[in-house]
């Protein structure tokens, strides 16, 4: 079977399965927990965490419950990051604080992780290893979305910050995905330190990716709302690289933004294409998928369906 | 050393071990974390976790990461249901969703959850089976959570789905300080389930108490705020009680709260006690410490700081 065709495949999978975690409750925490993994989505790390295993030798069923474990942590933070946002739109549907209320959405992220937990020990083996991982990843995407909240109201974030917070928020979840999976099949120390590296990288090319996509993008494609992030001020790459250029007229735009989104962005989006941001910063995204494939080149794995992984992530566009 | 005595020697010494556990990371989760750990409480959860393993012949020191996590999850809980109940004040201090906002009282409780969760993971013996009651009582307390806010809304609910709510919001967890406790010491499995259950009794009578305290203590004593509870239209045993007799009467008075306070309150705690429900609760915690007791009666243990701490509940008055 084709790689395409198998993502298909395990996504179709992926999305099932994860339907089946919590079907019973109470009533305030089944519909809203069933609602966001009915949400669609990407199901990038799972299908990662999988990959992983098979390149490794191993098989699809013994990574399943760790893979779904990291996609239900993923939307876990989604809600909960999704209040604290503001943000009103998930995978083009509405988010859970504002469908039902702030309270279901707090208590609907607090099951989804307890949920989460529970399936890492259904994992076969290296369960208290596997466990350990993946506490440490909740504790680094906590601090990395503290970090993303700090630098909203921070006049200057240094691009090293920056990245030390993304890799955290980011990197370290999909690290783990690549790490995870591999560590199912009982892979050695250096594969799975190589693979959780490749993870890392794909992490930050794939978050500069979103703030890439968060500037250029059509909205819709994107299946959230946007303008949140543009007016809590958030730091990505490019608004990051764009401040320290010329701090007045950003944040003269940013503010115009407030007033009438669509201008605002014009002149946000020409200073960045003008001033060689964009261009940098794509730059950067192909710079990360490459370390991340150097990681594993040398690695006597079947690295076909990473490889294409690597591609998917570098030709994304939304 | 006095049984009195012992509880004050090991508050001081849990209250020192929570400020060593997060010294380090953004700041806008160390500050409200350590405030939190820092704000002070009964500790009674992991002083039932101590005891509990001290009465099966087991050291503090063992069973000190259980019982440190142990409070850490109950306070997590804490801050995440301020948030949902508009609760502004807790152990005599703001709340930190009041201090500082709730995104911040959001992710100070999500990474509050991996620091309990990483010291599960310090346990010497049966970390997997101590990890995995840990989980089972997360997933518990958020649904018991979950329902004591759907019971807000509803006109009617049942002594029995009360009671069901409570065993999980509140008996779920010290049962298990009492479980992991003595899990810690290598007890058998008779023991462990009867400790259990001893905790799950006390854990009734405790969160009966809060109820009775709740419409008849002085709000200060117990260095929260009461009113919210009332006016959301909190269903705890008396007020399930009392509508049950009167909800006519019952609904005018809160309603009548709403605008003057303290005289819808007294309003509610005359026909509480007229109608005999206060005697009959009070009756009722006195029941479930008995059965407490009755659980570890026949137990080859050493019960005598157990039996201290049943007696200190049954006395407790805020």
């Amino acid at each position: 079977m084709e790689i395409f065709d198998q993502i298909k495949k395990y996504k179709k999978e992926i999305d099932g399965k994860l339907l089946e975690i919590y079907p019973k409750g109470p009533n305030s925490l089944v519909e809203p927990i069933n609602y966001v993994l009915n949400g669609g989505g990407k199901r990038l790390r799972p299908i990662l965490a999988i990959f992983s295993a098979i390149s490794c030798g191993g098989n699809k069923h013994d990574v399943m419950p760790v893979a779904l474990a990291i996609e239900i942590l993923h939307n876990f933070t989604l809600v909960h990051d999704d209040i604290m946002d503001g943000d009103l739109v998930r995978h083009g549907q509405k988010t859970v604080h504002d469908k039902w209320d702030e309270g279901v959405a707090i208590l609907t992220g607090d099951a989804m992780l307890s949920l989460a937990l529970k399936l890492i020990l259904q994992s076969n083996d290296h369960k208290e290893k596997q466990i350990t991982l993946f506490i440490e990843g909740l504790l680094a995407v906590c601090e990395g979305q503290a970090l993303d909240k700090e630098f909203e109201t921070e006049s200057y974030v240094s691009l090293n910050d920056y990245l030390k917070m993304i890799d955290l928020k980011t990197g370290y979840m999909i690290g783990l995905s690549a790490h995870m999976g591999a560590m199912s099949t009982n892979a050695d120390l250096e594969i799975c330190t190589k693979l959780r590296n490749y993870g890392r990288f794909i992490g930050r090319a794939f978050q500069i990716q979103d703030d890439y996509l968060e500037i250029f993008s059509n909205h819709q494609d994107m299946g959230k709302s946007l303008e949140s992030d543009i007016l809590l001020g958030k730091k990505t790459m490019l608004m990051i690289m764009a401040l320290d250029k010329n701090k007045i007229l950003i944040d003269d735009a940013i503010n115009g933004a407030k007033k009438d989104f669509d201008r605002g962005m014009l002149e946000i989006r020409k200073f960045i294409n003008d001033s060689g941001i964009s261009q940098y910063v794509l730059n950067e995204i192909n710079k990360n998928i490459e370390l991340a494939n150097k990681e594993i080149k040398d690695l006597e794995i079947n690295k076909e369906n990473l490889m294409y992984f690597s591609n998917l992530i570098k030709m994304r566009e939304s």
